[in-house]
């Protein structure tokens, strides 16, 4: 028998992979209002909320470790037209649809969940497949 | 000028692509204890904390779009070696290690970040980069 795992505490990183830095940065900085905590030529970091991070890292920068002074990070990688869902406040769906269509990014759906959450989709530059949704998606959203 | 965006609250889903639903399913449940809030032929939904869900897709399921009586989901898919975190409290580092160490999962590689915060990683059965990390990785955690 195994004991019972410890406890994980949150999703910290969700990672996505991208043919321009600079393109997606401005993306996720300008159009979703997200703050860079780091930026290099290998990835961008962007807050997300306390203990919430999206990384988007050059596509190919990540297939070989990387040697830190701290220790090794192994290779990974990611293709095709990923997916992530982000948490906004039901009370600001309106203003993300308008500012959306202001910016010109097509909500290419949208979901009413039984909960009671609505979500709506669109594109990065990427074609990564990035979600807005209000609580009342999961039974612990 | 545009207005700034309204507030992202955290990273709500992060998702991964997997050859075996099932598993995959048995060794985010059993290895890492995360509960399944949903299970279908197309994806396992797990409980990573409060507002905080790991998905793992079959790999193919959805690269059409879904029609739901309360909208549509977008088509999506990866490949390659994805990566992602989940966080784990300082305290528990040694517990998962020897839980790890105990179910047969390799350590690949490990980080001391220079905020404090460190960081394990292991592959789950399709190869994505798993990562559980301490607080003191990031500015915000």
């Amino acid at each position: 028998m195994t004991d019972p795992a410890p406890k994980i505490g949150a999703v910290l990183e969700t990672a996505i992979y991208v043919d321009d830095l600079s393109r997606a940065g401005r993306f996720y900085e300008e159009t979703l209002g997200l703050a860079p905590m780091l930026r290099d030529a290998r990835m961008w970091a962007f807050d997300c909320g306390p203990g919430s991070v999206l990384l988007a890292f050059l596509r190919g920068a990540t297939a070989e470790t990387l040697h830190l002074p701290g220790g090794e990070i192994p290779p990974h990688e990611g293709m095709g037209r990923l997916h992530f869902a982000l948490a906004i406040a039901a009370a600001d769906l309106g203003a993300w649809e308008a500012r959306l269509a202001g910016l010109g990014v097509a909500i290419e759906a949208r979901m009413n969940w039984p909960r009671g959450g609505k979500s709506l989709y669109f594109r990065d530059p990427d074609h990564n497949l990035v979600e807005l949704a209000t609580p009342g998606l999961w039974a612990n959203y």
